[in-house]
């Protein structure tokens, strides 16, 4: 196609943050519609919050046994699993598209941040929200966390309109 | 191209917050090279900050003269044309792109927000800081404010490192 920019696109690197929610899959259904393209390796990240000190505790002060803490354990590493297949199968369409995964343990913010220096991302996708309206309130806005410091460009994409 | 995802694309309207500053028009470049694809319209929005009241005072409390408002006024016209006329020169190698400009006095986060809306755009491209360092300390980050109140995909592209 004459004068068409995409003649002049470098093959890039491109780092999805996704998570739990909706948002982070309508996420990456976006940038793969409106942004990737052929040769474009997209990279598919989902941070596991670490197991936080007083999680070894249940409300009483008591120590929780090694049997729930295996089970908490098995329990965040299946919705890792889970996480990532949905990312996965949303992705299925785009077979000229390098997919690679990537979990890591972490606060969001930091894990994302690290991520995308340590890759050299050309360009970080994120839903607004990130990591759940409760995580929210503990860990502040994930997408603002990022936009600040991570030095590539920064794709906010927000849940549409609820439809009803 | 088998597989590739531009045949789902459908034709967009890009909004790109243009200001005086160098890392608006590197955000234009990278949204050119990177998203911008043939037949969407970008549309280059500069955001003409209003005659404050005070500013019609000086220092001493003295109303400025008709002149003087008049100067500035000119000044203030003259710099909303330079910066859509660099724009619209950095979009000169996207033939295949369709160009608006839009020119619209206010508080820079209000008219990004309002036009984004106005115009029913698909997506949001400006820098990271927005409006110089002096006005952001004035109006808080243009950025942050846009990315929370918009509902379309913001695209947030800082400058790159400095090369020297």
């Amino acid at each position: 196609m004459a004068g068409d920019n995409s003649e002049e696109r470098q093959v890039r690197k491109i780092v999805v943050a996704v998570d739990e929610g909706e948002e982070s899959n309508h996420a990456l259904s976006w940038c793969l519609k409106n942004v990737a393209a052929a040769g474009d390796t997209v990279v598919l990240l989902y941070a596991q919050p670490p197991r936080v000190v007083y999680s070894a505790m249940d409300g009483t002060g008591y120590l929780f046994s090694s049997d729930i803490i295996a089970t908490m354990e098995k329990y965040s590493k299946e919705v890792a699993d889970a996480v990532i297949q949905k990312a996965t199968r949303t992705c299925s369409g785009a077979q000229n598209v390098k997919l690679e995964t990537k979990v890591e343990k972490g606060d969001p913010r930091d894990v994302i941040c690290e991520t995308v220096e340590n890759l050299g991302a050309d360009m970080l996708v994120l839903g607004s929200h990130g990591y759940g309206v409760i995580k929210r309130a503990f860990l502040g806005s994930v997408s603002n966390h990022c936009a600040q410091n991570v030095k590539c460009p920064v794709l906010i994409v927000k849940s549409p309109k609820p439809q009803h």
